[in-house]
C-alpha cells in the first residue's frame, strides 16, 4: 500500500483558498512571529459552515470531496454533508484522523490532517513517523507545505508550532494552522465530515486489512453547534452515531465484508443509546472510559467487489438524534 | 458589520466563466456602442439551468454556493436548487437581492447582484449609496468591473446602461449586464436560487437584527417555467413559498430567534393558500397590495447558537405545490 | 442546430485532471508506443468512485455536470449520481453515447466520448463523419486535443489507437484513452452516468425532433459492481431502468411533450420486469434480440416550456432494483 500521491500538495490549494478568501469565510489569520500563518475559523471570529466544508477537504488530504446541502434523509434535520473518497484509508487514517497528540503546558489538542504524514521523531537515533498509524499504513508524505487542523478553543502556544514545522521538516511559514472550536460552526462541519473517517477507524480497530478497502462514501446530518464544550462535542458525535451512513467497497470475502458491516454500527456498542454528553457524564467526564465501538456511524453498507454482495446494518435512529439535536 | 470582502471581486470569475462558455450554456453576448457586454440568458436564445445556477452565485456576489440536483424532498418535483452562504446577510441583501429601480421611458426593470454595492448618486452634495439598505448594512464595495442581473424579457436601453456603468463608477466596458426573463429556465432557477435571500429580507422587515445572523442554507424545487410573465413569476414565487426551507443561525437570545422561525414562513401570511398567480390577479395585478410577509419560506429552522437550541415553523405544501407548478 | 461549442475543447481540463491526479484517484497511465496515453480505470488499478464521475463529465463533452452523493430516493440505495446538461443532445448524443464501433482481431468495443464528433471517415471520396448520427445533429467538432472513452477490460491493441488517431485527425499523442472495466467501480458510475443519455437516445429512437430538446437532468442509484460481466453489466442498466429519473424540458407542442413522457419510461417496454441479466440470458446472450425500448429510466417528467404544462409517467421500482443490486 505505498501511494505517490501526496496529501500536503493535494490539499494546499484548498489552504490557499482559506487564507485568500478568509473575509468572506469570515476567518481570521494571525502570522505568529516564527511566520505561522494561524486561522482561526471560529474563536475571534465567526466561520461558518463553508468554511467547515474546506477544512474537511483539507483534513482529507485533497483526496475527498464534501458537499453541503439540504438532504431529507433524516425527519427533522436536513441541513447535511456528503464526503466521498476514492482512497478512504489514506484520505481518512493518513491525514483526517486527529491523531496527533500535542501539549505544551495546560494547552493540549489533537491534529489532524496532512502535516501528521510528514511529522516524524528521532526514537533510540532512528527516524520514524510521529504516529505508529503509518507504519500499518506505510505511508510517508514529503512536501515543502503542509496544514494541521486543531480542535480547540484557543490558539496554540508558539512551542507547539514550533514542534509541529520542525516535526514536520518545514519552515514555519510554510506550516498553515487552522483552529476549528468544537462549539463552532466551522468546527462542527469538520467533526461531522468524518462520518467516513469513523469507519475507516473501527475498521481498523476491528482488523479488518485496511488495504481490502477500495472506496467510500459517507453522509451525516450537519448539528447545531452548542455552546457547552461537552454537549457540542454531543452532538458532532450523535450526528454520525444516530444518523451516519455510510457505503464501502471492499476486497477479500463475503465473510470478511459481512462481518465489517454487523460490527460496524454504533448500535453494536453496549453504550448506544443516548446522546453521547450523557454517555461521557455518567462515565464521569473520562472519555477512555467510553466503548470504543461506540464511534461508528449509524448505517452501514458493504459491498463486498469480489463477489458483488452487499451487506447492510444498522439504522438511523431519528428519535435519538432529535434528542441530542434539541427539536 | 464592516466587510472587507467585495462582492464584486469575488463573482468575476464566474462573470467571466458565462462570457467564455456563452456557446455550451446557450447564452447570447451582446456588445453595446458604449463596450458593455449585455449576456442574454434566454430572450432570444435558449439559456438553461446551468447558466442559472451560475448566474445564482453571481447574484450572490460569489459569496455562496449553488448546486442543482434531484433531492426528493418534495413529493413530484426532484429538481432541486441548493444554496448556502456564510454571511447570508452580505450575499444576498448586500448583493443578490433586486433592489435597485432601474427605468428610462417604458422599460422597467429591478437591478440584483454585486453592481448595487458600487452604485452611488448624489443627493445634495453628498454621495451616498443608491439604496439606503446599504446604509444599514454599513457596506460599500470598490472594484473596477461589476455585473448586474436584471429580471426581464428584453435587453435595457443603452442609456440605463450609461446610467448603470456611472453610478458604479466603472467604464462600461468594465460592466456586465445579465438579463434573465422570468419565463426562461435560467431566470426561473436564479429566482428560485433567492430561497435564502427571502429569508433574510423578511427577517429585516421583522427587525431581527441583520449582524446576528451568522450563516444560512436553503432549498427549493426548480418551477417549471411557463410562458405567460404572470404565472411564471407565480411559481418562482411559489417554488419558495410553499417548498422552500432554509436553516438560519443566529446569535442572540432564544426569545427573538423563537420569534424569527415563528413570523418567517410564508404560512404566516394572511395572503397564504393559492398560487401566487391568483393571489396577484385577485388584487388586479398590484404588487403592493399583496402583504409584503408572504415572501418567506414554506419551513424554517432557526438555530440559536448561544444557547444551541433549534426553534422550526411552518412546512411544505405539496398539494399548493403540485396546483402551481401544474401537475 | 449548429453550435460553435467544442466538446473536445470543453472536456480537455478533466482530461488532463485525470493524468495529473491518477495516483490519488487510482488510475494506472500507459504511454503508447504512438505516444498516446491510455488510462486504466479499473484493470489492473482500482480506480474508483470519483474518478467514474470525472470520467462520466468527460463522456459528457465537458458539458455536463455530474455529482456523487446519498440520495435517499431509493429504498435501500443512498449513493446515487445526479447529471444536468443545458444541451443534453449535444452533450449526450453528441459526446456521451456509446457509438462508435472499434474492432481490430478479437478486441470489440464501442467508443463513447467527444472524440466521436471528431472522427471522420472518407467514403466514395467524401469525408464523412463515422457515425451517420452527426449529420442529423448537424454538428461537427474541431480541435487538436481529444478523448476517447472505451468500456471493456482490456486496453486496445495499437492498431485501433492509431486508427482512433487517424479518423480524429490528431496525433497520437494528443489522444487520451480512458478504459473502464464495466466490473470496475468507476465503469459502473460512467455508465450509471448515462441516465440522460439513454432519455435522448429513446426520444431520438421515438423520432422525437431534438432540436426541441431545451434542458436536462437526470439521477440514478449507483450501482454495486460485480465481477461478472453480465451481472455487471445488469446492474449498471438495472440502475437506469428501475430507479433512473430524469427531467426534460423540451419545445414544441403538448401533444409531443405527452407522448414523448408516456413513451419514454422502461417499464413501457415489453422486456420491463426482471434484472437485465436475467433478459439477457432468456434471449440467448444476444443483445439484438433484446427490445430497444427497454433503454431508458423508470421514472419521466416532461416539460413544455411553451405551454408551461408537465407530464409524468413510469415510476421507481424498489423491489426490482433490489433483486438487481442483491439485497
Amino acid at each position: 500500500m505505498r501511494y505517490r500521491a501526496s496529501v500536503n500538495e493535494l490539499s494546499q490549494s484548498r489552504v490557499q483558498q482559506l487564507l485568500h478568501h478568509a473575509d468572506s469565510l469570515r476567518l481570521g489569520i494571525e502570522i505568529l512571529e516564527n511566520g505561522c500563518a494561524v486561522i482561526d475559523a471560529g474563536i475571534k471570529v465567526l466561520g461558518g459552515l463553508e468554511a467547515g466544508r474546506i477544512i474537511t477537504e483539507i483534513c482529507m488530504g485533497g483526496m475527498g470531496t464534501a458537499a453541503i446541502m439540504q438532504n431529507p434523509y433524516t425527519q427533522h434535520w436536513p441541513l447535511s454533508i456528503h464526503v466521498h473518497a476514492s482512497n478512504p484509508v489514506l484520505a481518512c487514517l493518513g491525514s483526517q484522523y486527529a491523531g496527533w497528540s500535542l501539549s505544551h503546558g495546560k494547552y493540549y489538542a489533537l491534529g489532524s490532517g496532512p502535516a501528521r504524514a510528514l511529522a516524524t521523531k528521532v526514537k533510540e537515533g532512528v527516524v520514524e513517523p510521529v504516529e505508529a498509524l503509518y507504519k500499518e499504513l506505510d505511508y510517508r508524505d514529503s512536501h515543502d507545505r503542509t496544514a494541521l487542523v486543531i480542535e480547540n478553543d484557543a490558539i496554540p502556544p508558539i512551542e507547539i508550532v514550533d514542534k509541529v514545522a520542525a516535526a514536520c521538516g518545514v519552515k514555519p511559514e510554510n506550516l498553515t494552522i487552522i483552529v476549528t472550536p468544537t462549539s463552532s460552526l466551522a468546527g462542527g462541519v469538520q467533526v461531522v465530515g468524518r462520518v467516513l473517517e469513523v469507519a475507516m477507524h473501527k475498521a481498523h480497530a476491528l482488523h479488518f486489512p485496511l488495504e481490502d478497502i477500495v472506496d467510500g462514501s459517507g453522509s451525516a446530518p450537519i448539528c447545531p453547534p452548542h455552546p457547552n464544550f461537552v454537549k457540542a462535542m454531543g452532538r458532532t458525535n450523535d450526528a454520525i452515531l444516530f444518523a451516519g451512513q455510510v457505503h464501502l467497497f471492499v476486497k477479500g470475502s463475503d465473510d470478511a465484508a459481512a462481518q465489517l458491516a454487523n460490527a460496524l454500527p454504533s448500535s453494536t456498542s453496549k453504550d448506544y443509546g443516548k446522546p453521547f454528553a450523557d454517555i461521557f457524564k455518567a462515565y464521569d467526564y473520562d472519555f477512555f472510559k467510553i466503548d470504543a465501538m461506540l464511534f461508528s456511524p449509524a448505517s452501514v453498507i458493504v459491498t463486498a467487489v469480489e463477489s458483488g454482495k452487499s451487506f447492510r446494518a444498522g439504522k438511523l435512529d431519528n428519535a435519538l438524534l432529535d434528542q441530542s439535536f434539541g427539536l
